[in-house]
């Protein structure tokens, strides 16, 4: 009997020392794929300071709000947005049935499969595209579908879409989110394109996804109720668009905003001009052997403003070829 | 020591079944307002069984979501929607600075307080007020007024607008809380507005309301910037767009659906033809001594097809009469 007392004693000191070990381990590197330089040193401080008590720049719970930026940002956006490649799958398929679908030239080079003179018929081409390919759909089906296209390989690195996220952004989400922040995207990319992975992917649920939304209606399809994605844009989740989408979504002024590119400026700027603590963060494209690097002047993803203003602002510019260690949760 | 010891024992067999005790009456009564009828018991039995994970009707927590509307179903909207009466109170001070405001029939009818002659001029008169007095005001300006100005007096019953929420229904709400729910606001009334009072009365937060929105703008005012609203219509969430919105804004179809007029009528449709558990209730004002009793024909918050079709759809018609021993949070 003391023999078993004794050792449950010992049995539970043991257990307690690794809860501890584990504990501080935890706590020492909760962003293990980042490198050990300034910029993981600044979001770690930044973290401690405002979920403790005790600081003066201490946010409650609820003002807890970080918003991320997609394309670019949690996942890679080359050689052009994922979502367009999905469209032009979609509206590949659809020519062989009706080739008189191809009525424009931004059309016509998607069917062609002409990313270079799709990317030179701009933001209206690439609209085109996603309003042809987008509607007439019931909002489920059409996430059923784009998960299946997730599936699928990306021609340079040879990973499924869905795995094309960088694992660096996996562990700032959950970091975030295990010191009680709310993580939310805000893309300019599609609302229902988005939700297709990121429950699975960035376990984050479809009513913190927050996206470029197309017209919708409520129908009754084959005795059913069924939501209707139609073609026409209802709101541009990008630029001004985005603290707009913020206001209107989440009502809380984010005090944490993560982008890459100048279609993120005006959510950062958003986010960090309020009194109180606040970090702004654009990832820089730095890493042309392990991803791309890219930023003023590109067709996707450009970054010019947000370069030159980042200093100024004081607003954290990642390298990622530096502060990197790993870019791809799986191995290529 | 030996008393210190046994009387510590005491203690906590004292402090225990205290505990039990009040667990045990806390569960047998979620709802202390309702009366102990038919209405209850099924909300209860409802709840019950999809939090049970041996139950076959087990929903998960992800999926818990519930969804109310706000008008005529959290709080009273007699003797007509309380936004309007915000909305002509400062219409009134504009048009004292320009009187040249009141420039249609709606106008100004609102203007000389006639609210026979404002419903007369239907929905389109109403918007065209909320129009005029929602506009060239940021988002912030705008909700502290309407903050401001809740806490008037309802001239009938001399309660302030926002004590004016129904006492089962903030049980209704806290209730399904504690069970692991997600509650929604869907309403038909502005965003703004119902986040004015949303947190602090329904201890719902601002990204869990859902409601009409008003075109905004990202603009800088004196050098910061600011979420500006503007006149338009962006989105009408009301009949139709009830679903919409509930697809936009959370991406998970609800399980429970409560309104009160044929406006929620989609929302509960919805809500209630997924296969799987569901709950459609619909709020029955029958108490005309309380409260006010209406439903067909009324100029604000007429249901009738919900009337019609309560039964077959198996809709829970809560008769506020007969289901509520109490009303109002507070003594008139």
């Amino acid at each position: 009997m003391a023999l078993t007392l004794r050792s449950s004693v010992w049995s539970i000191t043991v257990a307690a020392l690794v809860l501890v070990a584990f504990a501080h381990s935890t706590q020492a590197d909760p962003l293990p794929s980042w490198q050990d330089s300034d910029s993981k040193t600044r979001i770690v401080d930044f973290v401690e300071s405002v979920t403790d008590p005790e600081s003066d720049s201490y946010i409650t719970a609820r003002d807890r709000v970080a918003v991320f930026d997609n394309d670019g940002t949690l996942w890679a956006e080359k050689p052009i947005y994922f979502q367009l490649l999905f469209a032009i799958d979609r509206l590949q398929k659809m020519a062989k049935e009706d080739p008189s679908i191809a009525s424009s030239g931004a059309l016509k080079a998607a069917v062609e499969g002409d990313l270079e003179a799709l990317s030179a018929s701009g933001h209206e081409g690439l609209l085109e595209i996603i309003t042809v390919t987008h509607s007439n759909i019931s909002a489920e089906d059409f996430t059923e579908e784009a998960r299946q296209w997730l599936e699928k390989k990306h021609p340079e690195t040879g990973l499924r879409y869905r795995d094309m996220v960088y694992q660096p952004m996996l562990e700032l989400l959950r970091y975030l989110r295990d010191e009680g922040f709310q993580t939310y995207i805000v893309s300019g990319g599609g609302l229902h394109f988005i939700r297709a992975f990121a429950e699975e992917v960035y376990n984050i649920p479809p009513n913190q996804v927050i996206g470029t939304t197309l017209k919708a209606s409520y129908q009754m399809v084959d005795g059913e109720p069924a939501i209707m994605k139609e073609g026409q844009l209802a709101f541009l989740d990008d630029k001004e668009g985005k603290p707009v989408a913020i206001d209107t979504r989440i009502g809380i002024r984010p005090v944490i905003a993560v982008g890459n590119s100048d279609g993120d400026f005006q959510m950062l700027e958003w986010s960090t001009s309020a009194p109180g603590a606040s970090l702004g963060i654009l990832i820089h494209h730095t890493d042309g052997e392990r991803e791309w690097a890219y930023d003023r002047d590109s067709a996707v993803g450009s970054l010019e403003r947000g370069l030159d203003e980042a200093s100024s602002r004081d607003w954290l510019l990642v390298n990622m070829e530096q502060d990197w260690e790993q870019i791809w949760p799986v191995q290529p």
